[in-house]
């Protein structure tokens, strides 16, 4: 399947940083669902760099929709989006084409490839290609808006600085919409924002640790083997460039708990069934329990640094020293959140159809 | 497909804790690979409970390969491999089938299968049916290793113990493979022993991070999108019971690091390629690069704790103090290692047999 | 995924002719399923040999359910389901290993297997294996009965003699439920029979066609690309052995037609729609239109015949004449038609669960 | 999945009749293999009406790739190529869009798209989306022509009128590929137009059986349950709008044999195995044996005539009077031909793929 996610809802992503059109196809979808053109523009926006802390290459992102939705609802066929390219500046990457970017996928791709893969700016390999995703993220969650999920991601941790944890979901998530650069705490954003420009005036960059929740989601979505909530959840997101990390709830830290403590209290309360903490990140035994789902994911430092590399000519595997031109962003985490978002919200309409049927999502009937 | 991994080579686990068999399906391994019986048994020894610091319920898991195998060679056909259940003591399970166990499915079972699932012993949930994979597993690394593949997983830490890194990845991996209790630093296993059963005086139970290398992967193996190396792995590791966390090469350190100490250094010499360091832990791109790959699995405390808990009755959904009895491990990050061996073989050898054809792993021809 | 079948409810199937035990694997299937052992005898037991037109191998097929059922009731997780081989001749067969039976795959296992597979009685290519998949099939017809759904299938056409169509859908389905040698017709089948016996007497085999029906499946079931439902119903029937055809509705017939004659005129009538005729077998552009559903399938003759045949030692490639020993059916059409309502059903179950969720099936709640 | 069909090499079909664009996206095709532009020009021309035996409506067809190909030759990600809907006349439509068209999916589409489906033209069940079909299967028919595959159709049989079969098939393959109306002897092709002719003028419309030889395929494709060769390219076939019944070899003619006549001969040659008869269309046990594959489709006659029909309004349920507008083919046969040959390509060039590995049709190399 390769480049497609998903069985009841498709998603197909294509395109390279240098081609005519990225774009997505969505397979799946319940006819029924309008599409809200403001809502799409909004979460395409929110990806796009902007300000210092972002490359200078800036898309307007004019996406259409070529099939599968007709008189403004999709139809229940095919949705096939695709975003032009236009800001493209090929010469930029002619040196790079041969010398392999470390950290990037320039060596990998003439692996698999053989040199036949489109180099250009990373060619299918490009964070240009999130904005597919992106696209593709906001035409489902703004149908899984509409039944009660809702998906926020901030950034948690960014080389020093942590800011603060969820605490209330709903208005956390809502504050999270509106925000270039998605913290929960003011003075934590304005000190990341600080480390990251430092970086880049070092000619270096930083990752960081998004954290992502989930509310809403009916308890009793995924399986035991091998298809569990995680397992769908981290399939889709390790998909995402330079994610190396990925952890549910207390994550990593329970090896440092013992059983007493890692273990989520359950109680009751007016027929509900809740847990007091939430060390399990809403999953027990790779199923929902109707709990917030917590995800947290490590974004690597941008490769694309302008201090020299030592590297090797991929063609001639001659060792070289790499200086990267263009222009490259110091830090992409805050961009990344939106394609995280957009990744949860693939994922999760994929299971939610699977689990209720191809028509759930057409809340509007 | 649910409880089924794999397009190429399609895996499919089955059975329940307290039910007649558990098993696997493996369907679309090529033929002619010579089923190694002593190699079998020993994983599945490896797996299985001993000593102090696990559950008193032993089973010889007599396993038997009931279609797909002729003369000691695989046919090509589907491999159907089961394992008896043969030291079932339901009746411990009585009480816990109606209050739920925090940290357990119980109740995200409950909300699945609307109170049809198997509650004894965790059902198809429990620990027990580790047992079918790790089997699955060994059948598929012995092929792997005709192919010059190996996986190796040590504990790399256990609440306060650290172990030490990989340092000769051959070497290193040859030693995990006859130890029960598998760190690379004797001194390091013996203060982690000390700490489980400290938990386990204390009713308790501890965690802790596995790491795992493979080496003698090919460059060019994955996919950018949604397939990636990466998205594989941790879709099949996500879905044995406990993991809560994956981390390639460096992950969530990455946090930490600017882009010139995260990028690996790409070096030739003598015509190979290789980094000089790995912190991308073998994968550019979603894509594995020739090195080692490097991953961290965060595995949570054993929930079953002698410990009182709160918790509900998930029929009457009334608060109640569970005391859970029975036969449980302080810990199962030892053993959960020969699971995760052996998911990373079930993953690799699908990803190869899709990449190259369904006779690849076929050595003998 | 090769021996399995589904997305939604995934079966696979396992097991040689000579092996230890056939089977299959359900998994999706929902939980709170009654196990109708009555049901599924009766299945197994139409399906076996009897009388003078079968082979004189006769299984007990005494089939145990070994995960996936609790106290009688489908758990939700993989059902599998293993039936023991013990009427095994394996003395029979040692010439036939070598000189390949014209028609049967013993030529094409070798060039896909190259050697390795397991030839005895066909291995997993045996007609035996079929009672795995009418085990499979009778769990899932079950469950559709309970939703109103009937398959039945008779023998309409065989060497010269012509059964009648079906008239009353309900009634001839339930009465062929009943039958050994499914006919609408007492005389056809009699005289369908004296074919058979005459074909048998001199050492030769019969095939024929059958056609099915079914009934009850709601309106809108099937996709444009790819997944019509006439694509996922040819895709189960063409695996079944000796299939050479699948036809719908007027099927082949509608080459002889004009647009005016095969154009099934539509009705309303008291709310509901309906076709005065049903050339197009029920489905419209690969979709249900709530019309029964009639396929017709052709069996070839049985390939294992008595008469002298000249074939090929496929290990040297000699020429040989080959006479073929042992015990054969003369005709399998009237065993094969469990097998197609088996199919029948594993594929409609499916596609209802992806259509309408995973609990659809679960009738009972 | 749905719309997409393929595992190793999955391609996915959208767009709708009179939306913006119709296309396919190619996932897992090898790198390096040249796109032939003028090979897939020819094969849109073939497909593309002309004539009085065609509907009026004429596109132009010109397709553009918009990803997945760089500098001529295929990537290795996915190619998305579009063909923009040029010549639409939506007025045509209106008032059918309310009265079903008997033997159109009108109703169905209706019952399954609740209202939503894009009805002009009968949205993404009309014929147009064929073009992308064509497409595709373009340019895997041209990667499978450099490994020795090639694949033809002819219509063999059209209401009273036979063709001859397939004698010298390189020769005759090659002499169907420049026809627009495809039969080996031109006799019989006169005839069958003037039997369209005379429909056409009487408001009336014909269907036919098309016969495929596919040559030059390996020995050993397919697999016994459930993905058998006839298995996959019925899936294919299946969802060719009109097709109606699939049949292999001597398919439904096996019905009137004796086991004696139908099983073909093996015979060895100069280290070369074959069948002296080809009853089976080159597979045996789902499996192919190195003899031509032969596969016959029955196409219905056109369900869009001119005379007045019975049907009902969807929306009100009152019975009407029909009666068809607009351009349509009185005979779409030698049309699906085109459709029927690039389904065939992309069945087997996915089968090939997942059997000798995703490099294997990137034949430059």
């Amino acid at each position: 399947m390769k480049n497609t996610f998903g069985c009841s809802i498709a998603v197909t992503i294509f395109g390279e940083s240098h081609g005519e059109y990225i774009g997505a196809v969505i397979d799946g979808l319940a006819p029924g669902i309008k599409i809200d053109d403001a809502y799409i523009k909004a979460k395409l926006a929110e990806r796009r760099p902007q300000g210092r802390i972002s490359t200078a290459r800036v898309e307007a992102d004019e996406y259409r929709i070529i099939s599968g939705v007709f008189e403004g609802y999709t139809t229940g066929t095919p949705i096939t989006a695709i975003i032009p390219n236009t800001n493209k500046r090929s010469a930029d990457y002619t040196n790079i084409s041969i010398v392999a970017r470390p950290g990037h996928a320039d060596y990998t791709a003439e692996c698999k490839y053989h040199g036949y893969q489109d180099f250009r700016g990373g060619g299918h390999f490009s964070g240009r290609i999130t904005a597919a995703v992106v696209l593709a993220g906001a035409i489902l969650s703004s149908a899984l808006i509409k039944k009660g999920i809702r998906i926020g991601t901030h950034i948690s941790y960014l080389k020093g600085v942590s800011d603060r944890a969820f605490e209330n979901y709903e208005d956390d998530i809502a504050s999270l919409a509106s925000s270039h650069f998605p913290t929960l705490s003011v003075e934590s954003g304005d000190d990341m924002r600080r480390v990251i420009e430092a970086a880049a005036n070092d000619g270096d960059s930083v990752g960081g640790v998004l954290e992502t929740a989930v509310i809403g989601l009916p308890a009793g979505i995924g399986e035991p083997w091998f298809d569990s909530f995680e397992s769908m959840l981290s399939h889709g997101l390790f998909s995402v460039p330079g994610i190396k990390g990925v952890e549910f709830g207390a994550g990593f830290r329970m090896a440092d708990m013992l059983g007493s403590e890692a273990n989520d209290p359950i109680v009751a309360k007016d027929g509900k069934v809740y847990t007091e903490t939430n060390n399990n990140g809403g999953i027990n035994g790779g199923i929902t329990n109707g709990m917030p789902v917590i995800v947290r994911t490590a974004v690597k430092p941008t490769p694309s640094i302008y201090k020299p590399q030592r590297s090797v000519d991929i063609r001639t595997l001659e060792n070289k020293e790499l200086r990267i031109e263009g222009r490259h962003d110091p830090a992409i985490i805050h961009r990344a959140r939106s394609v995280v978002d957009a990744v949860c919200a693939i994922v999760i309409a994929d299971m939610l159809s699977a689990r209720y049927g191809t028509d759930y999502l057409a809340s509007e009937k």
